[in-house]
């Protein structure tokens, strides 16, 4: 019998709502702790931020929200906390169970499976919580609710959040050949009018790595949550944003992403990474969202709106994203250029 | 006001467990009816197979098993049937009323949201029922039980089914550097040991698109469905397989695929498609199973053993399967060379 026990609750397990259940199974493969693993921007930024802050996590009781396979917990364990407390809800912790066992973390690693919300932790206070928490377009389907719950519940003053501070960016997008492709295909499917499905494409952001050559504006951080501070109800947002083409191009969508920063000693630069399409490869890829108007731009004009972001009431997983723009052309053409609208998505 | 209802039954729609909720559910995103329609391979085989048999289409009543946006349907109507009843349990199918009735067909297709099983169909009986049933290894999430339903309780004595008959295929295959390197990757992962992973890499087959110079061996055809004759029992099958190396090489997996024939008027040759390596891209790619071993060997090497394909006791969407393995080899080192094995794999 090993030391380290996976206090799997069948209560807390079985009051799992159905839909829940479904998005927790889904890490029972093992594909995508392989696709996170595997972020090397993601694993290799949490690892040297804990590195960078040896000092503050020596002797140190952390928890890890959700945890999957146990690697930022064993990061912890080996960089000086006195314990750690990895909490998931998936059956992915019976493997984290394993791993920390035989790579020797069993007295420093206590793992706990179920909903952070429903269990009671073996500490009344945490000094530090680390948690990789962040979705596509930062929010979508992030636990960001479930680590707030654990700063107010566990954190004790002055303690630290792993990573602590994060920001959403947006650009404009050249992406005429793509769009136009992927918009016309319904007009002719198989000799059939498809055209209804041109609003769903529209409505639904798309998730994919864009090249950065392609992105033809200025950039803009259209919002920022520090992590010690912020609320739940911050997350449900509306913020302005404005941004000033750079080139004679069209603007056919916006790109958004978003940069994360951790924790750093007094007088250290932070560990920081961006999701952008100017920085390296990460599995969150970028968030493209196609504009109504593809907007005919010269260099200057201004694009600027607002963008709000609202958890779905049907499925609060889901986010109803809207972006209301007027583009300002000058010059040439201006008014023909000129184009105001308000677009919906649903990303889901 | 349309002609064309979805007679989207509420009653139907709370009746579906949560699992089956979820999975029908998935087909909101119009990314899997995107391609799906743009596998043109799958598509046209159904679009051509109804033109060829035209003149039985001729004032048929058909029935679209699992219609989503209703191209098999419009297809069946554009060339001679009498009416069309499609169903589905999606929300696609209120997009697939839109698409009737846009392209003049609300008075020759009549939708039907809901379980096939739990509704009654406005005809007794149906000459002809067309259907992409298909998963991946034929019959992952297949809907084939659904299908075979229809078939018992509304196809005439001398209906047709589109398609009629299926095969799945076995194949040799080498792929050492990625198999290593999928494998090796767990050994060593920041410094910690995942080795537990490795077993759990194995177990699961892998659905990809593989180079057909990468296949070693002869094919065989493992097992074959009449889908006039099956029964449901027919699907849980175990069976052998014989293959021999067609090259000094290494075989380090098995590649399986299956091939699909429709009904073909008297004296014409069949409309058929193949989901092999060998053939044009479809999205059902192949499946990949990797054997234990990485078997060495020389032209005319023997491999055989049996094929057993299992409903999951706990979730009856999955599949287990299990590959027996018997390889004689010849020649030079014979002995080390052989190698008799028993893996087991989940779809999940």
């Amino acid at each position: 019998m090993s030391k380290t026990t996976v206090n799997q609750s069948a209560t807390v397990k079985e009051n799992l709502a159905d839909t829940e259940q479904h998005y927790f199974n889904s890490y029972d493969h093992y594909g995508i702790h392989e696709e996170m693993l595997q972020d090397t921007v993601r694993t290799l930024s949490y690892r040297n931020a804990i590195i960078q802050n040896k000092d503050f996590f020596k002797d140190k009781i952390v928890l890890d929200v959700g945890c999957g396979t146990g690697i930022l917990s064993m990061f912890a364990a080996k960089h000086g906390a006195k314990h750690v407390i990895g909490v998931d809800m998936s059956s992915i912790i019976e493997m984290a169970g394993r791993l920390v066992e035989i790579n020797g973390y069993s007295d420093k690693i206590t793992l706990l499976r179920g909903k952070l919300e429903d269990i009671d932790l073996p500490f009344p206070k945490v000094d530090i919580i680390i948690s990789e928490w962040m979705g596509y377009f930062l929010l979508y389907e992030s636990m960001l609710d479930t680590v707030l719950y654990a700063r107010d519940k566990y954190l004790v003053e002055g303690g630290l959040i792993f990573p602590d501070k994060c920001s959403i960016h947006v650009a404009g997008l050249e992406d005429s050949h793509y769009k136009t492709e992927k918009l016309d295909y319904w007009q002719d499917v198989y000799g059939f009018d498809y055209s209804p499905f041109i609003p769903l494409v529209m409505r639904e952001p798309i998730v994919d790595t864009v090249d950065n050559a392609a992105v033809n504006t200025s950039k803009n951080k259209i919002i920022e949550f520090d992590l010690n501070t912020v609320t739940l109800d911050d997350l449900v947002f509306s913020v302005p944003f404005k941004i000033i083409s750079k080139r004679h191009d069209y603007i056919n969508g916006l790109i958004t992403w978003f940069d994360i920063e951790f924790p750093a000693p007094k007088g250290k630069k932070a560990i920081t990474f961006s999701t952008g399409a100017h920085a390296p490869y990460t599995h969150w890829k970028q968030t493209v969202f196609y504009l109504a108007d593809d907007l005919e731009c010269e260099v200057g004009d201004v694009l600027e709106g607002q963008i709000t972001s609202i958890p779905n009431k049907r499925n609060n997983r889901d986010l109803d994203i809207t972006i209301e723009y007027e583009f300002k052309a000058e010059g040439v053409e201006k008014e023909e250029r000129s184009k105001k609208n308000k677009n919906t998505y649903i990303m889901h």
